[in-house]
């Protein structure tokens, strides 16, 4: 069964690969070839095909991997330049309690090391710029405290698992709170709307949303964002850098980790293979490229993007509810900036480098240092989020980096930021072969329709990405998740390993602990906007129904058959 | 240029077709055949594509059409059998204003017949039957009649070219409404909870969206779907049976129209051919297809739902914004179920057929009439919408089949509906090449980022299939309305047509008149129900404030912090 194997499938181009096609071409689909004839075929060289694929070498099995692209790694991309040394144009952070790209890199040899922010980190809001420490911008205002405070603290809840059963999201079913259907109905904007009374607190929850999964507050379901800020250890675990998601670098580039697996791999990793049919009809699945070649299987992993199954024609079609779902999964929006100088001026003002930038013309919403450890290659990295990166697109190169320096200007108080050295972007939204970045977002109402059918497998097609894993879905950890425990699966379903065994827990890295988030006691129990408005003595009923009133009707939420008549 | 043509590249299985393979093997992309090289090809064997090649030949050129099914007609499919004589389980209604339709069917002699309305229309709610007559159902309490007066009178105005610019949605251009991006951001759901009081009007709203775009409100922009019924011409004509969107049939079936248009274009239609990429890189451009055959042609025409677009593999990739878009715009979901009965029961009993369905556990929203024009084989059409379409999809066909008989007998009153002599259904949500039916949705936020690449072309590329249309997009009409424009931007690309040619109106059928809409005084000028409150004296920002409160609490609309806490 395990034909070929090896070296001996990498024959394109010889006399054997002519024969081949031409059998094929006179034969249908029914080609009786042996060649190319594989345990598993891996959809995918990121790094969820990857770490699928090294682990069904380390069981014994016989993969093939085949990516659409000229390279392995998905979305992280690493360039090496003489301006730069390196940069990460494509995924780059990792933090505590991403123990498994953290076992991975370690095992290659990949270090870590940790993104500055000795110095103050900037807020800038209504033109101004505010330093502060910490993961979120403080604020001043005392209602606007009290609302900010009350934002965490409610979203927080509204995911936790040690909160009562009644506000659960289970990570690997959010379909099953016992809100999900109320939350999926209603987008993050109306959340917020629902949360926040101050403008301040409403203006950063949607910065907040941009950064975490580069959309929209109102395009996405509340349902979503939560289950997604949820899995990912909740707030401050998804903004913060120290002891959060952005703490760490690898040295030398994200895509380290998936060139190291793919070395590893050998020839089994076939690039410019992008698979545009799949048929399940015979004994063994059959699996085709653009560039001419079948491939075939006892199983296959799809590790890409669920909205990029699309890319495939399917014999026999999927499952109604699949064949539905991969049309309402769509890819974020982000431009990736890094902008280089000759030094690194910013650090001698007292500011790390992050910058936390609440203005509409702003074309960038979030900044951090990429300064290089030894402190060579002076850069700060830079996100064009969401609706910004559909307007600023049409763009030229030249004048978005135009447009970034004058607002880190602006930002960091010096005309030093005009004057870049270097400039390097990615537009994630061009990419044929991801869609976008960082990851797939669920639109109103799909997460309780469609989620439960998400890493089903259909047939002898078995489903990774990161956007079908538990813990940091949208992150490399999420990728590396969901690529073994896919394998798991198959090795489950060839009988080498029990059920049980199919979802593993990972040991904390031991170079990358990670400490809980405290939070204080007045965070804990300070009354919300809401609760201040109670607490001040009108008659419960009114001060609700009277403010609320108010709330409403500066938002708009009034009948429209005044205005419109 | 214009090699191959008319009959000579239908030449598959033949000696020359497999030298042709064999030589597309060795040589790679640059394969120098002429053989299969066309003027114009069309993708895409609905009633768009078709169209669209149609237009091409009369014009003088040589195109050709390749369709990924076995058979012409996209979503619409009509069956032939014993049972049913012929049963459209796709796209069948047409009524007055769709002119284009109408026209091509005229031309093959394709009658039309009015779908039965003569006896009273049924509305189901709460358990109870009301019989009533003219396109919606009557309420008869009078806040709630208000209200639901209001309800259509609001979105129509918010959608109407002849009331203040400030309130117009251009039918070509819905993103560049005064309100677009205001009204892009809230659901369908938001803008239905804004302007109704009631329960009741809230309900059949929900409905009105379910039935006209097979998805659920909170799924949906509300710009996007205020554009909808716009572009239908408002609320009465989408949603009517008599004078409306569903007054009349193809007697003998709607595929008649895609057959007889096939028929004509003879072998320049290829069945069986999906296409699974697209090379713009050349002198020409090349299309491949599953069946592993290239096409060559100076144009392409993609005449298939956006979504699709995906199934292709780009050279070069598509510029981002559509590279997004075609990501973000889901198919809607839809089985369609036709009962077959001895006899008429239901007109016997005074009740044309029509019932409009409000519950919950009702598989079914919205029935017609099916029994043929001259009475013979008696049956009822009914839909299973957006969320029940996902609930019931995993249901046997049987036990759809005995839900679907058990809630017309409630309705209907009569056991009767009980004992069905003949079911058949088509659950468009597991077809592959369509993605789903009726029609794409925007979901909230893509319209106005993403909208304007709806159906611009990319290079040699240009987008027909009814989505792409501004009368009657979603369905036959709109596709044919998009495949002739298609077709006329690529005639006025090759200098045969000036560009103020490619959008053509359409003259009135003479057979199908369209009769104006005629609201009464009372309808246009009764309050709404927050009119009322005005009214009734209270100082106007205590009433708004304190009823907007009670509305708000009722609607969870209040701060979430006290119920989480």
């Amino acid at each position: 069964m395990i034909g070929g194997g090896g070296g001996a499938e990498n024959a394109l181009n010889t006399d054997a690969e002519r024969l081949f096609c031409s059998e094929w071409s006179a034969s249908g689909t029914n080609s009786t070839m042996t060649a190319n004839t594989y345990d598993v075929i891996v959809i995918g060289g990121g790094i969820s095909g990857l770490s699928a694929a090294k682990l069904l070498v380390e069981s014994g099995l016989n993969p093939v991997l085949l990516e659409a692209r000229n390279r392995v790694g998905g979305r992280t991309y690493t360039v090496q330049n003489k301006e730069t040394k390196w940069v990460d144009l494509g995924g780059a952070y990792i933090g505590p309690t991403q123990n498994r790209i953290l076992r991975i890199a370690k095992q290659y040899g990949v270090k870590t090391y940790k993104v500055n922010e000795d110095e103050s980190l900037v807020h800038y809001v209504k033109g101004k710029s505010y330093p502060f420490k910490g993961p979120f911008p403080p604020m001043w205002n005392p209602l606007a405290y009290l609302d900010y405070n009350n934002l965490w603290r409610t979203m927080d809840k509204m995911g936790m698992e040690n909160t009562a059963a009644e506000y659960t999201i289970p990570k690997e079913a959010p379909w099953r709170a016992p809100h999900a259907e109320e939350w999926d109905k209603i987008t993050m904007q109306q959340l917020i709307d629902q949360i926040c009374w101050t403008r301040s607190a409403r203006r950063f929850a949607t910065l907040f949303v941009n950064v975490n999964v580069t959309s929209e507050p109102h395009e996405v379901s509340a349902l979503w964002f939560l289950w997604y800020v949820k899995q990912c250890g909740g707030t401050m675990r998804i903004f913060s850098t120290t002891n959060g998601g952005q703490e760490r670098k690898f040295a030398g580039g994200a895509n380290q980790i998936s060139q190291a697996m793919a070395r590893e791999l050998g020839d089994r990793v076939k690039l410019g293979r992008a698979v545009y049919s799949i048929d399940q009809t015979g004994d063994l699945v059959e699996v085709r490229t653009v560039n001419e070649e079948i491939y075939k299987a006892k199983y296959v992993i799809l590790a890409i993007p669920p909205s990029l199954n699309l890319k495939i024609h399917f014999n026999p079609e999927l499952p109604p509810l699949r064949n539905q779902l991969i049309h309402r999964v769509p890819m974020g929006s982000v431009i990736k900036c890094m902008v280089y100088y000759k030094e690194n001026f910013w650090r001698k003002k007292g500011y790390c480098g992050s910058m936390v930038i609440e203005e509409e013309e702003a074309p960038i919403g979030l900044t951090l240092d990429d300064t290089k450890p030894d402190g060579s290659v002076p850069a700060i990295m830079g996100f064009i989020l969401a609706r910004k990166s559909r307007k600023l697109a049409s763009l030229t190169k030249e004048e978005r980096k135009r447009r970034i320096c004058e607002i880190y200007a602006r930002v960091l108080g010096t005309e030093e930021a005009l004057n870049p050295v270097h400039y390097e972007e990615k537009n994630w939204c061009e990419e044929e072969y991801s869609g976008g970045c960082y990851t797939a977002y669920f639109p109103p109402g799909i997460m309780t329709q469609y989620g439960r059918v998400l890493r089903e497998p259909v047939g002898r097609l078995y489903f990774a990405g990161t956007e079908t894993a538990t813990e940091w879905s949208g992150y490399m950890e999420g990728a590396v998740q969901a690529g073994e425990r896919a394998s798991r699966e198959i090795l489950c379903a060839m009988g080498k390993l029990h059920a049980s065994q199919i979802w593993q827990s990972e040991p904390e890295s031991l170079d990358v602990p990670a400490r809980p988030f405290v939070t204080t006691f007045w965070e804990r129990n300070l009354p919300s906007v809401g609760g201040v408005f109670k607490f001040m003595g009108v008659s419960s009923f009114l001060a609700l129904a009277t403010a609320a009133g108010v709330v409403a009707y500066k938002k708009g939420l009034l009948p429209l058959s005044q205005p419109v008549l």
